[in-house]
């Protein structure tokens, strides 16, 4: 059960949003730019690197349904996902996602392990200072979206179904354009 | 020295924003809305908490310049601020923000840390819902703004006067309205 009465039947970040409108805002716009707006990562990568932050911070929703989102952009390549998750140097990404998934697990434990030579080795495989900004910044913001989550005992479903087919949603639509099925108009972002 | 190319002489988050206006739009909408938005818990209450838990990830910056806001809207106490982060539960603060800086400890470790007698004990003291759910959002917020300033090496000034005199113009006018001064005019919320 949620710690505080929010709506029923709106799970995860879901109802969380719908009890708090104003800060729904924000925080959906935060995601559609960083995740599906312009950017030279694909939005398969971006969401495999909020999967994987989602994942160490041991967030079952939310690694449920970026790791969901990430696989329909990347063709339904769910075993792509859970390997970026398990052992990401072995998996079948790019050299520079893999730079930028080490740089974005030291955000998940502290700003500050991120060095000097981890930033050299992202640029050396061709990152760019935008990626490596958004890959601290998507980083950091999943561990405000995971402990948000978890902090407030959000209802989190265990069936890997209904994360599937919201993913494959929200891969199409995007997050702002699904959150007006369950947010009132003021918390739509323009 | 950042780790990116962040635009000179703009300390700490403002650098970070300044090179992503994009995301820097939403990223202060949050705190204006969380930090100085209609609430039932006063304006230096929250930056209390949200430099508690700057100091907990031991982000100087951010503790710094939240401190420095905390205290303005306290009457200039920089003692008080000092003592919640040293010891809150022997601070001349409320039971209740007592109550909900603990909950903002647990939620800066992980949001699993946060149980139902946490948030009985809050509600026991007065707190209600939403002061409930913004305790865990500011909480999980600067878990991502400490992250942020920190995983990208940001310039973090040593000298508190800077601090203190940023602190009162932000208490008086406003997050949005102050980052007018640096920020383009697409990255400033409405």
């Amino acid at each position: 059960m949620p710690h505080i009465a929010l709506p029923e039947g709106l799970p995860g970040i879901r109802g969380a949003m719908a009890f708090r409108p104003e800060t729904a805002k924000p925080l959906n716009e935060i995601v559609e730019v960083l995740l599906r707006g312009p950017s030279t990562l694909s939005p398969g990568e971006r969401e495999l690197i909020a999967t994987y932050v989602s994942y160490l911070n041991d967030c079952h929703y939310c690694q449920s349904s970026h790791g969901a989102i990430a696989a329909a952009h990347l063709k339904g390549d769910e075993d792509l996902v859970k390997r970026v998750k398990a052992d990401f140097q072995h998996a079948d990404i790019s050299d520079k996602l893999k730079s930028l998934l080490v740089i974005a697990g030291k955000v998940q434990r502290g700003g500050k392990n991120v060095t000097a030579e981890d930033v050299a080795d992202a640029r050396n495989l061709g990152a760019t200072d935008l990626e490596i900004h958004d890959t601290v910044l998507i980083a950091a913001a999943f561990c405000m979206y995971n402990r948000y989550v978890d902090g407030l005992g959000t209802i989190q479903p265990q069936d890997e179904a209904s994360y599937r087919e919201r993913g494959k949603q929200v891969a199409r639509e995007g997050y702002i354009a699904v959150s007006k099925t369950y947010l009132p108009a003021e918390a739509i972002a323009r």
